[in-house]
């Protein structure tokens, strides 16, 4: 099933994509921005069955948001999870690596995205006064929907709802200024999200292909094979440090591509058109300005 | 003014205290897990007024909560932003430094703890098994009252609404093998909020004693003059990259005395109490379970 969040002449609905996504079937659930999380809340907690539905709308005519506007917190990444990434930044001597293994980390590289940086399809990435290097970065995301704490690998999956395409958008001088990556990752706008959630059951996402263009010229092209960490290792540790909600989203990392690893760089500017595409989700397009 | 959120006979409510810390007297306004956010968004916007009182408590017979128990999003904080702590570390060899200049950051280091990590004065702080290194940190904590988009220093301060507390915990084995700070920041009940906010205008933030003892023993005992990055300098680094809003939580960094920066390292264990006092704001304990 497709869940989606959208905008019809004005109003914010929660909707359900048809198979094909032709039609959009709104939901008879108040909608505000947290989305889809209070029907994941309820869907998880097994109440009061799915809501009644309305008349389906063609696709074509609403507008779709993020599924999930503002999360309930920031949304999680994990950074230098694809070993051809890895690889792609070792060639380019990125902390002082000389291989793909002197990258590749031990332990998931936690970072986070402030919810109020998450923009749904369509929209525009603003780049800001303070960052002359904006690159991209495709992701798959996951959506928890059962919460918990110190959840095992084996059990993971049981926590994952769906996933969904998150673009996370990096000021890589500001990354690096900073030390830390939230600032750089966090600006206004940096974390498009869409086009909808796919629920789990339809999903393969341990073997996916993950594509991103830029202008129309394929940049990105990878596989969830290539994962260093997988799904079930990202939930066990996450939660082996906290609790995990209902609705929290966890982009796990992106494959080879980015613009940071040509030479020279490869920014994104201003009227640039940037979209994601993954295998069983959809695709995630927004403009630059 | 001192504004407070505690727990009175099983209700929540939000507060001012006395000026000598003897009374809490209820606002007639309602309560939630926000604490004192939609007051300070009101307060901000002029409207309504400050809000009808109710007889006062005494403050010994309340529970006082973190007066933001649910932040709207992750707490931002600065890292590295005492010189007294950066020169602590470098004489541990940290990160391969040889004095305090190698580790004073040329810009702000900008990460975050997740909301649901604040606990309230009193409450403990869980060990997880995940780490067996337990740090304290005592930091003063900005509270964002006016929000913006690219604040300039000279404006800096009319954006902020107050201060309170924040002890920074940290499981440091975590922090560092996840290499971004997040994860072993974010455990649950990793951060101890308050006891309260006193609004800016009583508050000379740049010149406050900071001290924090465990067990009775003073560990930390530092100024914020001794600050890397002042309070104008952190709000006008942060929102060039993102807007900021009415109730952030900014913890503005740590001064010397970490467990870590002694030989051998002294963590938190289970049994000890942790209490932060800073000038002006007031004394914040909370035992480790």
């Amino acid at each position: 099933m497709k869940l989606a969040t959208f905008n019809y002449r004005g109003r914010r609905f929660l909707g359900r994509v048809s198979a094909r996504a032709q039609t959009v079937t709104p939901l008879r659930m108040a909608a505000d921005e947290r989305g889809l999380t209070p029907l994941i809340e309820a869907m998880v907690e097994g109440k009061p069955g799915f809501p009644p539905e309305d008349a389906p709308l063609p696709l074509a005519e609403v507008c779709l948001e993020a599924p999930i506007p503002r999360p309930r917190r920031n949304v999680f990444c994990i950074g230098l999870n694809y070993r051809s990434h890895a690889a792609e930044l070792a060639a380019r001597g990125f902390n002082g690596a000389k291989t793909a293994d002197d990258l590749i980390p031990a332990a998931p590289v936690v970072f986070s995205k402030v919810p109020e940086s998450v923009i749904g399809p369509g929209m525009p990435i603003a780049i800001p006064a303070a960052s002359s290097a904006i690159d991209y970065e495709a992701e798959l995301a996951v959506v928890i929907g059962k919460g918990g704490r110190g959840i095992a690998r084996a059990r993971a999956m049981e926590h994952v709802f769906g996933y969904t395409i998150v673009n996370d958008v990096t000021a890589r001088d500001m990354q690096k200024r900073h030390q830390q990556w939230l600032l750089g990752k966090s600006c206004d706008t940096f974390c498009p999200m869409g086009p909808w959630i796919v629920t789990a059951e339809e999903v393969k996402a341990n073997d996916l292909a993950l594509k991103l263009w830029v202008d129309g010229e394929l940049r990105q092209d990878g596989r969830t094979t290539d994962l260093v960490f997988d799904i079930p290792a990202i939930i066990e540790c996450l939660s082996a440090a906290m609790t995990l909600y209902p609705g929290d989203v966890i982009a796990t990392g992106t494959p080879a591509g980015v613009g940071m690893a040509t030479d020279p760089p490869r920014w994104l500017t201003r009227g640039a058109t940037v979209k994601v595409e993954i295998e069983g989700i959809g695709t995630l397009e927004n403009p630059v300005r």
